[in-house]
């Protein structure tokens, strides 16, 4: 039998970590466990995870080095997924990570492309995890996908599509709609994160999956070709955008321990990173040092936006965050 | 006659600005110009570099971005060797650099290799300035050498080398001594940057150059060799050399405006990632992503330390900073 590596999954139960473990279990490459709280033992969807045969080990982030060092041991790849507010209890992981001498380490990424420093606080916060790693001189991949098709459609007037929106305000073209961005189906997360992490080519480097690269007003003619409806838009300019941004940056300074209003913030960033500045974009990806998935992996055949809408409109997608209850008023 | 880049240099009379600008003339491939404030317009050593044939630029780095563009006009590459404690006044720069539509610049590195945040306030500055760089999309590269020969030898008992010694506790072995250091002469830097700053290759990377890779242990045996003297060594141990780093990280905490202070601290930090997390040698330059100089210009040929110290012993060589005077107490 081959040599199978170990990997640990963190955050196996959210959205991308679901993602992850499907991936990494279809790849038959990989011995698979999980790392949960000593709080998510019991929990229904920590007890699906064991029955499909999935080790399940059990620490908090909190813990010494020493003893988290104790849990990774034997383990070969560390895979983060992580909440996203959750990115600097990361921080005390890698120190184990390195104690334990794990071979590589996949600190929670999994976003669009943006600069390092300065545009997104999201982003910032992971370049604090990615510098930590730096100073251990761990090894490490870091796995960017673009935007989920599952967050990048809009309504249709007949609501057949609003079983699986997130977000209701998804009629809105930003800017002039054309600025293009880079598109993974959430499902395709977890298949890029088992061909990335054991390639050597991709050893200390920043990698980026993807399906599709398309502007707001592709989408939207995708969506209308596809469901022969047609959607009324809604506009806001890139000046709106970023009057919103600055509010939004002032309410989060007042408030920086209210979940909503850094939600808020995050979101209304992501959407100036993608639409104003255009950085989740393959010109930008290259510009800072990202290898491209389908580069490497000629013959992975990623899930395209247009398949994925088909699936939506023939009523087999799922709502991401299903069991979220979403304000109407936060944009996606 | 073939197109001539043209290049602006920033902090052309200083001891890394002179070796760069020395490359760039002996090169033969640009056309040199250099960038000065207005106060140094009547400098000697501003005249003594127009003599030389070279265009003077005039702005204040705390201009308008605006101004600042404008004086940039027609420049196709800038370089950047502006003085450490500066750092921060290269980002007004860059941003006027795009404004400028500059094909690549050249942000202040030349120092030893270290990772981006958290070890060395030094590097932490720059990375504030790579960062920008990034936030903007600038096409780039960072260059770094190691630690300068001129800078890495002990003085000998007959004291033959003490007129090119910067620091007179020069004797001194830190930690086993065994760490590996990337050492290059600071002559050599401006010829590196030569060779670097239009290769395709080195686009958007970060490249060292280097000429010898020696432990302390292998310099005293070159310099005992080369002498017939023997040294005296002292020792300072990784334990003593972590107290001390504490203890000056204190001292600039309570005086951050103190010039002293931080440039105690500064000092006590790159023995420290130089000593003791052996930060400044290939394996980690090649982890964080570095590009090797020599191997992408072989036919290269770099002043060895050897041969540098073997000037120093002819009264031939020359000491860096001679204008300074250095109190005995700072260790290099």
């Amino acid at each position: 039998m081959p040599f199978m590596p170990r990997v640990l999954l963190l955050g196996a139960t959210g959205e991308t970590g679901s993602s992850i473990l499907d991936g990494l279990l279809e790849s038959n490459k990989y011995e698979v466990e999980i790392l949960v709280r000593a709080s998510s033992v019991g929990k229904k969807a920590v007890m699906d995870i064991q029955d499909r045969g999935v080790k399940v080990r059990v620490a908090d982030l909190t813990a010494s080095e020493d003893e988290l060092a104790l849990v990774l041991s034997g383990i070969d790849i560390l895979v983060s997924a992580i909440a996203a507010q959750d990115q600097a209890a990361q921080k005390n992981l890698m120190r184990a990570a390195k104690m334990a001498g794990i071979q590589r380490v996949i600190p929670c990424a999994y976003a669009t492309i943006a600069p390092p420093q300065g545009v997104m606080l999201f982003r910032d916060e992971k370049e604090e995890v990615y510098n930590e790693i730096k100073r251990l001189a761990l090894p490490y991949t870091i796995i960017d996908v673009g935007f989920w098709h599952q967050l990048s459609f809009p309504r249709v007037p007949s609501g057949r599509a609003d079983y699986a929106v997130l977000l209701q305000d998804s009629t809105t073209i930003h800017g002039d709609g054309e600025a293009p961005n880079i598109l993974s189906d959430l499902r395709d997360v977890g298949r890029y994160v088992a061909r990335i992490i054991a390639d050597d080519r991709t050893l200390n480097r920043h990698v980026y999956g993807w399906s599709d690269i398309l502007t707001e007003t592709e989408i939207f003619g995708i969506v209308e070709e596809l469901s022969g409806e047609v959607i009324e838009r809604e506009y806001i300019s890139s000046q709106q955008l970023e009057a919103d941004l600055k509010r939004a940056s002032a309410e989060h300074a007042k408030n920086l321990e209210d979940p909503a209003k850094r939600l808020g913030f995050y979101i209304l960033q992501t959407l100036y990173s993608k639409y104003v500045r255009r950085d989740n974009q393959p010109s930008y990806a290259k510009y800072l040092g990202y290898l491209d998935a389908r580069e490497l992996y000629p013959d992975f055949v990623p899930i395209s936006f247009r398949d994925f809408f088909a699936e939506v409109l023939a009523a087999e997608a799922k709502r991401p965050y299903a069991h979220l209850t979403v304000p109407k008023t936060l944009e996606h």
